[in-house]
């Protein structure tokens, strides 16, 4: 089911990039990427259930010898009892929206699924539930409801068993108030802010640095939660003027739409207490806007914390410039939890304290690298400690997504003609098991 | 430290079980017992992090090949960076309270915890966290504060990360309410009611119910978050009088507290608008209750949903008859949650749609036995949808009790020297690995 979904969106990707192109102005090549982003999600996932890990299977056989004596007792996860709601983001109209991640790992886990479509691309999720529906062996597995008080509804529903959210603080803090009133508590995977601090030491290869930032910077005009908000260098006009030279080589573009290019300049208003560093050029298109960096020196962004660290969500990102990597570590410390924290360096051992630090601030830690492109593999974790996530111990994008939407069932001297097959003696499936204590692959 | 601890609480219990006694009336052998099973649940943890399976190591080597290029991730879960809040039963003075399972997984996790005292066993708590303390390299690992307004200050504090509780719905919420409070939100591990449904198909040895029934009701006094509160029979005069017969035989016993008394004294007065079926013999002590069972049938029991549904801790039960499996099968998908539910019978087959349903409704099936006694194993789950858990993935009891205190994280083309042993090409320390979607062992 879940190989015939993503066959059925390559096969229509001439229409889908389309129809999201007009309403996202993301263009052609990106949307092409995006669909096959997507479909390999769904891919993944099928790969993913065919190995069966993810029930975590654990066999412990009856012990009469021990006191008191142990019964036999089996666990595996299995599909939450209903239906998961997926509130879509704005900025990936496939991978993080009807089609995303959240609906491929709900569909694998055994939930069916409800979208809460976004209202920057309602076409293009109608589209796209038409493609996946074509896939399923049932219609209802997918639902699609439009506007914010059927979000509500579908917050409410006595049938919903999990939401899965992308989008801002704010509309995160919305659905949890909306949780917290429900009879039955239910869990919530939200995707929220995310600044993804970048610290250059003293040994990194400071001519690599400058192109990376920027490119990074303005990918998608900086519409991605892990655009690089805050780079942290060494003291040194060399490289800042090599910065603010590649950000003037930048241009801009329009964003996804009205309301987030007016957050966007409403985020560069807040920032205007720095100096800016550099421009580049500006965007056209509709809601156009222009790169911006800003620059301050390490004790300034001290003073200003923690407003200057609120995640700008677009091309905007502010270069503190430190002068000993020990007043740099008290700063990080202070730094709200994000998505990802990248180093650049050349020194494993001078990396270390930071590594440190920024290890309880980010779920993801990347080297010599930039944070934007979350690659779709068993080991992406794309989550984060409060407020990059709702929940430090999942993740929205690679293989352990999956775990969000299943819960435990332990069996005690469970008949063997009532055990899932997973949990059966004879490893039917060949799933990976903990048996007495042991895995056996 | 983990075995020192298991150590340390063996060398002690002729101390520690007098004191236990003085506090909580248990009884010299279940307090003996329960400190042999503190002291495993230690071992076991130990067991849990040399096999290092708890840490889901992951690693994806980097494939240029693929489009967009996929950078090295490795991914491992680690602790949460703070403090784990532990809140003390009252039923379980170790096994539950300062040296429980909350502790020995969280310190098994690599986190600090402070223990909110029960007010029911202050001294027993004082002297285990002694002896916990005597055995662990700093004492600075174990805390232990008394009295509710310490508790609020702790789930308040910043520097706590997670918090596990056992004991009421109204306290769990309570908890909830402070932790929805904090700026930065945490997770909450909280056990809270359970009603832990039995149902007697019509092809169950009728002969071995009545004993087992009466048996598992009146274990310490009732006072058993797997009490079973609730069991189903078929219409049949003769199993009532066995079941009526076997109840008589039974004793009560003096409750843990006063509070805890006049709580069971209550849930008496709320089911008195039901039948009772038959009374065990008054317990002496301090807080001395009866054994007391209700009959109904399930007509009946269905109008007068959920009220009769909700837990009465204490040795109190409703037996509930019922004509047709289908008739049974429509009751029981409306009740609550449970940590556990059981099934007697002899044909697998008949119980199928039975297991369907309670597989929804508990976290943990079990097969022709009981629901106390909850085996410390890999396989365990002591857990279940709400109000039996705050999360339904999660469990207090067994091997898997240490994911509540980790979360993980992802290393992208991180240099080896700064990557943890877990994740190593090496695998220095022998732990369970998927490697490039393969699990190694």
């Amino acid at each position: 089911m879940l190989e015939a979904v993503a066959d059925a969106l390559i096969a229509r990707v001439d229409d889908l990039w389309v129809v999201a192109e007009r309403e996202t102005a993301l263009g052609e090549v990106r949307l092409r990427g995006e669909i096959a982003r997507s479909a390999g999600q769904f891919r993944l996932f099928a790969q993913v259930i065919r190995d069966g890990g993810h029930v975590g299977a654990i066999i412990d056989h009856a012990d009469p010898s021990l006191t008191p004596p142990r019964p036999d007792v089996r666990r595996m996860k299995r599909p939450l009892p209903g239906v998961v709601a997926v509130f879509a983001a704005s900025n990936f109209p496939f991978a993080f929206s009807v089609a995303g991640g959240d609906t491929a790992s709900a569909l694998a886990a055994g939930c069916s699924v409800v979208v809460k479509a976004h209202p920057g691309h309602p076409q293009t999720s109608e589209l796209v539930a038409e493609v996946v529906r074509s896939a399923l062996p049932s219609p209802d597995l997918l639902g699609l409801v439009h506007g914010m008080q059927a979000g509500v509804e579908l917050v409410r529903h006595p049938a919903v068993v999990a939401v899965g959210f992308t989008g801002s603080v704010a509309g995160g803090k919305a659905i949890q108030a909306l949780i917290d009133g429900r009879e039955t508590p239910i869990p919530f995977f939200g995707e929220l802010g995310s600044v993804n601090p970048v610290v250059v030491l003293p040994s990194a290869r400071a001519e690599e640095v400058a192109g990376g930032f920027a490119g990074s910077l303005t990918l998608g005009v900086g519409q991605f939660c892990t655009n690089p908000g805050l780079l942290f260098v060494p003291e040194d006009a060399g490289l800042l003027e090599r910065l603010a030279a590649a950000v003037r080589e930048t241009t801009g573009g329009p964003m996804l739409a009205e309301r987030i290019r007016d957050g966007y300049l409403g985020g560069l208003e807040r920032l205007s207490e720095l100096r800016v560093l550099a421009e580049g050029k500006a965007g056209d298109g509709a809601w156009g806007v222009t790169p911006t960096v800003f620059v301050t020196d390490i004790g300034e962004f001290a003073d200003k914390l923690p407003r200057v660290a609120e995640e700008c969500f677009g091309p905007a990102s502010i270069v503190v410039t430190y002068r000993e990597v020990a007043e740099l570590l008290a700063v990080l410390e202070q730094l709200e939890g994000s998505l990802t924290a990248t180093v650049h360096g050349t020194v494993p051992e001078e990396a270390a304290p930071v590594a440190e630090v920024l290890g309880r601030k980010a779920g993801r830690l990347i080297w010599n690298g930039w944070p934007t492109g979350v690659a779709v593999c068993w080991a992406m974790h794309h989550g984060g400690p409060w407020p990059a996530s709702t929940s430090a111990a999942h993740t929205s994008v690679g293989a352990t997504a999956i775990d969000r939407w299943l819960a435990p069932t332990a069996y005690q001297d469970w008949p063997a003609e009532l055990l899932p097959p997973e949990l059966q003696d004879g490893n039917p499936l060949g799933v990976p098991q903990r048996v007495d204590g042991r895995f056996r692959t």
